[in-house]
């Protein structure tokens, strides 16, 4: 078991930077856009950003020494703003891990719940994927408490965002809606080549800041990310979805 | 030195609570309100409260071990949810450290400047010492930034909270005035034991939900944190304050 010095400033402070990427088979999905985006989140964080050929060895090295190249794995890389207690930084040495774990296909739509925990868009936080990621934690546990498998998290100002740990998109007469990234939503991968398919398939697509009224006239909502791809949403609050010709598509169009 | 597993969640997720108290000659100062308000956070975030007489005993063995009996130290107290990938929590085990760093005294004023990041009340964390502190260190680097020593974070909604990591005040017109709690702060020790000894010594003090214009006419500003104790507030955004003979009174008043 690999282990971090408790001095470690992701441990004592959640001061860094982690991806989730899918393997299947041995392959890491999307490799370059999940380093492309921590490197990216480094900037914003003033951490020093990994070597990305060093990276994708790390994670590669986790897969083979988990014996996971086969069949369906994650694949977590961890960069830590390195060791040193207190808010200030002592330096910029970062700390990079890898781990890997086997990652069982999502068993069928979600039922969602909007949870009261709130994400908030005046904190670059809540546009990365950050070791400060309790927020989630707690919409998660409370979309639990609810009955339901996955949070629908508003921002501070009451607008959709994203869920726990995907984003979330609805179809309103055949037109494709998502939250934008500014409403405190995490620029997810599949997210952004969701849109991509969405516009080579022809389907209208709109990234808008809007409130959960925005989906009482929804046909359909789903979820996105780079573990479950694109996954249905069964209900909302206990409001029910069938399935959606539209949802199929983009599902079967590929990554 | 002290290592955790990869896999734990306060590395991996900052799921888990911390405490850092000052040691003065060997002894934890307000141990027991230390472990008490630890124990509190555990009962909102859903984890299994630690033993007080256990995390007191490792706290001393951290300030043994690391040559610290003499003078003054912090420790800090953490307890993780234990190990486990993914936003639900395998179970409820958790997982309790305990370090300890020189800290010397304060080397005077605080200067202070309102930076951009905002607390946010519609999350627990807000009012918690959780492992999700990212917030608070971008604060502090984004103060830095500026040219001061430490950040004063407004809410959401635009009400004044606290500091990175230390609580405020402020006088007017000789009355005492703090951000109350439901602001997005955290419910600092010191913060309290200032309340109680402001109304032993007769003089007004009310928790409020102020924003930042109320600082214009203030006489004086300053900052409560359990190493610092009361640490006066030097200049806000470049306007400065001197001495005070309230702010003299208080920090005389012992603790």
């Amino acid at each position: 078991m690999s282990v971090v010095p408790a001095d470690d400033r992701g441990l004592l402070l959640g001061d860094g930077l982690f991806e989730t990427l899918l393997a299947e088979g041995g392959r890491l999905v999307d490799l370059e856009a999940h380093l492309a985006r921590m490197i990216r989140g480094c900037a914003v964080l003033g951490l020093e950003p990994p070597a990305a050929a060093a990276a994708g060895a790390l994670a590669r090295e986790a897969l083979a020494a988990a014996g996971l190249t086969q069949g369906r794995a994650a694949v977590r890389i961890t960069l830590t703003a390195g060791s040193g207690r207190g808010l200030d930084r002592p330096d910029r040495a970062t700390r990079l891990l890898a781990g890997a774990s086997p990652a069982p296909a999502p068993s069928g739509p979600a039922r969602l719940a909007i949870v009261g925990i709130r994400r908030n868009p005046s904190s670059p936080s809540s546009r990365l994927k950050t070791l400060s990621y309790l927020d989630n934690v707690l919409a998660r546990r409370e979309a639990r408490g609810q009955g339901a498998e996955e949070a629908l998290m508003l921002n501070t100002e009451g607008q959709l965002a994203c869920a726990a740990a995907a984003n979330l998109f609805w179809i309103t007469e055949g037109r494709l809606f998502t939250p934008a990234l500014d409403c405190g939503v995490l620029d997810g991968i599949v997210r952004g080549q969701t849109i991509e398919k969405a516009r080579a398939l022809g389907v209208e697509i709109a990234d808008v800041a809007a409130g959960p009224g925005a989906l009482e006239t929804a046909e359909a909502l789903f979820l996105t990310s780079s573990l479950a791809g694109i996954l249905p949403v069964a209900s909302l609050d206990g409001r029910g979805f069938g399935p959606h010709a539209l949802v199929d598509r983009l599902s079967r169009s590929g990554r």
